[in-house]
């Protein structure tokens, strides 16, 4: 294979994740996951993806391979200030390229850092140095930006960190836009993710039945901790097609598991109950033991939380339940921490302290020890209280299950039944 | 590059992962991040990952790459009974051989699948195929079996199904041991983690300075959002020569950085933290605001930490921090939630009410709304109260960083300084 051969080429795309610790197994490469679910959404198709470490030789030879094969190479990591930091100089010296210092991206780290002492001007110098024909990707978050390089006719590459949040930000704002423009292929391939809570993959896949089947729109459930998505694929012309083909499945589905769905693409439980709460105008707190502050921090994770979310306690200490929260001594002696009649005066208590309409109260035990025969790990009581009354109840998330698992199912569990609540309320 | 350039190999091995829902970003390619692990811990090098979809010319392409570069190729999936499971076919007619019916094989397959009626007698032999001098793996959960084979000299292809939990089972029983039998390089890799805090990765790079360029072991650092981590990686023949060669190394990075460096391996913050409030036998507990709950969660995240974490307040509104935690309206009025003077009441508010030896006090502005020109967003106070007294600082985190960002950086900051304190209070 060599260079003459470009009618060969594949009209797509590769990604090149660089750095030893993935090839170590040290991390798992959820960059790569996530740049391949973005090209399906804008419709550049993917053919091959790999991972090379952080070695000169080897990342060039790959870098050349891509060029023969595909249009796009689409990299992560790589980029930062450190000797082993190798993506930007290797491109450049595989297709005999200088880097030059850009100006541009210079006074941008260089505001970034101006109250810090203890960055290098080498390591300023080095993230600023990019071929002199190559399109900046700004980096919002950090100090070292990517680019967008033609070396030669015919063959992209665009870079990346490999940050997590940094390379996000970039391929939303600089790539997926760059992309649009810049491609002829007009297939559109777009998703459509539906959100649901209180309900397992299998029991949702049964409900679906032959819609899974479907050819275009494809239809595919996805399932994490406590929680099932759907993602609903149409390929088409244009977007009014797109439309016509997702929308009739999307109703299906509505109309068939009520309100076990609960949002749509980047929706979460906490921004749908934030929106029902703010449009009653009502305000919640919560009262926490188990969950040692998560629900307050999903829930003040979404901007503007503070119109409708008042604050909470995170009681982690019988002396705390009774001193902040009014848990007379002899209830929590009686029935124990983790009990319907502890987790009722919590969220009495919390009401009562913070004036809130609606409540919830969380005691459990998320393990690994404390757990007894009668009250074994896994076991949470729950207590939502609103302008309707109280509810009471416990789950048994199982002694299987990790702390950290038992901790985020309780949330969610919390947070769902809240919207559940509010539903029904309505 | 072609077949007679083999003293270039690599004495190592790639991964190449195959499955079309791969390239689509609809699973995470889990299986790859194991196989390196293994792969590391049996000290066999791993030089490249790839993943192809199920398409046989690029797989074909793909396999004979591999065999021109490295001595082992390691599959995924590909192997199942439906059409677009191309893996053995393709491999055998990148070398130009046939497949063989495994009769040994196919009395396996049989003596599983003879309670189920819907797999068909084609189902059963394709997956009974493989070349006829290669080495079953057996795969006990599954039917399909994976094959050891070396269809050129210096070449050998190890195949297993993509369904995790018999790519381990077949790994564990039937590939850890062929390696160790059949290779000669006897290597142990090891890795040590060493964590740090309240640095940033090119000032840390600048104090190792010459330690970077050590070659057996490698010193690599890693940064994630406020936080930086060494690896030192050792390849010896045993345990005691990679310990001889990472032990001087660890010692010298110590001396170095002093208490930047908080802990080794899997220790967090929070759990550096506990041990210290442990030995001491005193009480923690905090009251914060934009961080609504993120320490808290932190802390409670680490199984035992009710030894010494009584709870805390969420105080996302200022009414909450006057009733609660007993901060004057006035002083609210005056200084405004974000202020010293503020966060300092906090920290006595919640100091009294929860009788605790040590509290944490945080308000600031993560945004993307409530900046003014006086404080923007990304501003953040701090206040730490134990028996030496009080301390109160603010962080300027920058106003071009995320909400997420912004909290994740205070909760670590306040853990960060917590410990500071305790190991300069000892």
């Amino acid at each position: 294979m060599n260079h003459s051969n470009c009618k060969k080429k594949l009209i797509g795309a590769e990604i090149l994740c660089i750095g030893s610790e993935l090839l170590l197994g040290n991390i798992i490469n959820t960059n790569g996951h996530w740049l391949a679910q973005e090209l399906a959404y804008i419709g550049i198709p993917h053919f091959r993806q790999c991972i090379i470490g952080d070695n000169h030789l080897r990342l060039k030879e790959a870098i050349l391979e891509s060029s023969r094969r595909s249009k796009f190479l689409i990299t992560t990591g790589g980029l930062g200030p450190t000797v082993d930091d190798l993506t930007t100089e290797t491109i450049a010296s595989a297709f005999g390229s200088k880097l030059i210092e850009s100006q541009e991206v210079l006074s941008d780290i260089k505001s970034k850092i101006q109250n810090k002492q203890d960055e290098s001007l080498n390591s300023i110098t080095k993230q600023a140095k990019v071929p002199h024909d190559a399109e900046i990707i700004p980096n919002k978050y950090g100090t070292a930006p990517g680019i967008i390089w033609s070396p030669i006719p015919g063959f992209t590459i665009l870079t990346f960190p490999g940050v997590p949040s940094e390379l996000k930000q970039m391929w939303t704002d600089s790539a997926a836009p760059w992309f649009k423009n810049n491609v002829q292929e007009k297939t559109l391939i777009v998703s459509k993710t539906l959100r649901f809570a209180g309900i397992s993959e299998s029991n949702l896949a049964e409900n679906l039945g032959d819609l899974l089947n479907s050819q275009n729109p494809t239809v595919a459930p996805y399932a994490s901790l406590g929680e099932v998505k759907i993602r609903i694929t149409a390929k088409a012309k244009n977007k009014q097609e797109v439309n016509e083909l997702i929308n009739p499945i999307e109703n299906k589905i509505k109309n068939k598991m009520g309100n076990k769905l609960y949002g749509t693409e980047n929706e979460t439980l906490q921004s749908v109950i934030l929106k029902m709460l703010s449009e009653r105008d009502e305000k919640l707190a919560v009262a926490e033991s188990c969950t040692g502050g998560g629900i307050s921090a999903e829930i003040t994770s979404i901007p503007g939380s503070s119109v409708c979310f008042l604050g909470g306690i995170v009681a982690y200490n019988n002396q705390i339940k009774h001193d902040l929260l009014n848990v007379p001594e002899e209830i929590l002696l009686k029935h124990g921490a983790v009990s319907a009649e502890v987790v009722e005066l919590m969220a009495k208590g919390i009401e009562d302290k913070f004036k809130s309409d609606w409540s919830i109260a969380i005691s459990g035990i998320a393990g690994p020890s404390g757990g007894t025969k009668e009250k074994e790990v896994g076991i949470v009581q729950f207590c939502i209280s609103g302008p309707f009354g109280m509810r009471t109840w416990h789950e048994s998330f199982g002694s299987h299950r990790s702390r950290k698992d038992i901790q985020k199912l309780s949330v969610l569990k919390a947070l769902d039944q809240l919207r559940l609540f509010l539903l029904s309320d309505s």
